[in-house]
């Protein structure tokens, strides 16, 4: 992946070596390889870090371009001729500390205690309330309103006539035009990636950004991660309500609508014009059709095909449902009346 | 409706000419009559633009004061002899757009960098956080609190002995005595109204405002939206707990108790005294009686009359649903057995 | 309990005559006992009130040390001998009035416009945004970054290496090393107590804290309440997701794993390594074992052994909840090709 430097810093690219030696890991292959990135395996270009995890089945095709990798020894056959290699006991785990050593969150680094950076770029047009946060490298456009104690992180683009609501933060973000974050809104924020260490569980890091086009509305306090190697992506004119979460790696289609306390886990995609009632949820990578409706409270975790209507938990189609409910009902109120 | 213009700037009259011309609308009537004002089509009184949705069917029979309505063309025979309007493709659309151009949010006007505006009437027997923000024409009554970080929006009116937790925003908001908001709770944001436009869905504009009796409660992190033509109202020593969900125009009567991730749809009605257990959800336009009790993680559609209980999704009336939750239990675990 | 006075000012003792007073409460004992702290009945030193609801039944054992205690005339009769009581109406609400004349929570003192208290101490090591607030008495160690717009209350306590994300609150709290706290997260808030009075419905103080042990990870907008007479407690390296709610008194173990929106009620005990699937719901008091799978979506009302895993609503173990979710769709299934 192409880690955006508006966001991340690159502390300097590494060598084979220098990676073994800061995971302690086993090395095959020239010692002088550079690691000048991060990506996953099937993304991956020369230069790029990638792992496969566990005995690596089940996994996407490597990219063509991969020239490194981390395994573990149950994967180690899967790593193709001509692939550097680092070979540990938990590659993600290592993944993640040479990612961390390559590139860091600007947002994370030197805090600085001036309110508006002097290199923070904000159209005279746009309209900055009492307390913003405005970090080095970010961008504000014309007519956009930044409500009270708002903080835009380093490097975010806001575009024209945007409204960002008192307390909303924005980190590692790219906004349209006309985008509204309702207050407390939490864009950008690193996704829930817990993974098994050494010491036990610990956070994936993130390196991706999230892209909100034009018109999107997102609601109060509602989360949207930012991508582990990826971007999450909202597109245009999708609306969505107040407390939704929304994780990494997710892509909702255009004029999509979430109501409230809408959870989409992570890596699900969403097609086009798609309703999404009051408190649904969907399981991680699954993938919805443009046109689908899913009745509130809904908990979805399969795939759904363009234009159908879903309920339940687990959800089904709808008539499916329903009569299920009905007929349930009717059993167990004829057992009242034997 | 009466448009507060503590929080809505009135922008001037417009007449159903330049209305017309806004909204390239067909123009029956005097070119000439004013409209001051907008509201909901059964409240209106002359000179406020009502809009009947589709054909005008199955909606509530129109204010008798009524003088001015945007309807499609399809609605057009039930404009009453004597009320002018406006005949457009997307009636809401055209409604939003004059509203729009009638009246705009003072928080969404000129922002300034002072935090504390000096036509802020603040009780000096008030305590005010550092990085507190409070805008122009609001008050804060003798012995409120306000936590650090809190931004207090244009009009907003507090009571006595109130506290805001940190970094909370209240916006278009009228509060008793002795409200306590936990930190992060979001008070007057814009409800949920996603409308389809020329362009693809948008959000519809809110003119109301969120009026919290005295002694309620709101939990951390909380939002609770203004009503679009009318108030969301939270009655005397209501009790909100975190993470909750209060839609536009909702109603809840006195001492209602709603445990985390409560989930009221908008224009919900909930009598003094109901109970409603952690996770309950409410289909928007419900009403609920006084004295009832939702069991934890209900998803509610029907209306509940006073005194009962009920629980499950769809809920239905709690013994009704234990007696198809053991039904079911028993049956499956029969089969086991065979 | 042990009032910590970080976070508590102590406002000075009472004795039994003047705790009548407050609370028109009928005396019986000496009148001169001395009443220097609040606890639960169970847990009480000498000195420390506590009480009795309702007629006391049913109740965990008295605490052999308690002196002096609040009962309805119902309860009476359960006063050991020795121990000074008063007798009210309403036991725990005379409790909630003495226990604030005893203690007042810090953060809701006298607010103060420094942003950095000059009594805080911040390690020079540490890195402070702007716009962030740091109460008296409170401590942050070398290494941590405190994002923009954040506030510390006074008194709390932040290790090394810790990370405070944009606008997160943090009071009457202790956090260990390497604590990472995503944007707009609420820590330490008072929980949802909420208590009949004289004059209807009334919030329960709060004298306990947080404790966030060693690499604990809360996610963005998640709220972790303190406790009421004891501490709300996060185990080492446990890690919860966006939008959760860890409420009063819960004691989460080591290396738990809570996925977006869980809701985990008052009291709740959940041993090490149990893995909490998106919005799980867990009833107040409840015992959920050590390495427990609840899966996505679970309402559990029951406590769960060691080891085992459940889903549904109300949830059960997990086969027998697929057993009946299968059940039923094959019976409805099947007559409907009736």
């Amino acid at each position: 992946m192409t880690v955006d430097t508006r966001f991340y810093v690159s502390l300097g690219a590494l060598t084979l070596e220098s990676a073994a030696a800061l995971t302690g890991a086993e090395l095959a292959g020239n010692p002088e390889t550079p690691i000048t990135g991060i990506a996953a395996a099937d993304q991956a270009r020369a230069g790029e870090l990638a792992f496969l995890e566990g005995d690596g089945a089940g996994q996407p095709a490597l990219s063509r371009d991969l020239n490194v990798l981390i395994v573990s020894e149950a994967a180690r056959s899967r790593v193709p001729g001509g692939v550097a290699c680092l070979v540990v006991k938990q590659p993600r785990h290592a993944h993640n500390v040479i990612a961390r050593a390559l590139f860091k969150p600007r947002h994370q680094l030197a805090q600085t205690r001036v309110a508006i950076s002097p290199e923070a770029k904000v159209h005279p047009g746009a309209d900055i309330g009492a307390g913003v946060v405005v970090g080095a490298g970010a961008a504000i456009g014309e007519g956009s309103v930044i409500c009270p104690n708002v903080v835009i992180g380093p490097g975010v683009q806001i575009g024209r006539n945007g409204l960002i609501g008192a307390g909303a933060s924005v980190h590692c973000a790219l906004l349209g035009d006309h985008v509204t974050l309702l207050a407390g809104a939490r864009i950008g924020e690193t996704g829930f990636g817990v993974t098994p260490g050494p010491n036990g569980l610990e956070d994936a890091p993130h390196f991706g950004r999230v892209i909100l086009q034009d018109h999107v509305t997102v609601g109060a306090n509602t989360c949207i991660d930012r991508g582990v190697f990826a971007d999450t992506i909202v597109g245009e004119r999708t609306k969505i309500d107040n407390l939704c979460q929304i994780a990494h790696n997710v892509v909702l289609g255009r004029s999509v609508i979430v109501a409230a306390f809408g959870g989409i886990s992570g890596s699900v995609r969403v097609g086009d014009g798609s309703m999404l009632g009051g408190r649904v949820g969907i399981a991680d990578h699954v993938k919805v059709g443009a046109g689908v409706s899913l009745a509130g409270s809904a908990g979805l975790f399969r795939d759904v095909a363009d234009g159908e209507t879903w309920g339940g938990t687990p959800a089904k189609p709808i008539r499916q449902w329903m009569r299920e409910v009905a007929w349930l009902a009717k059993q167990t109120s004829a057992r009242k009346r034997d």
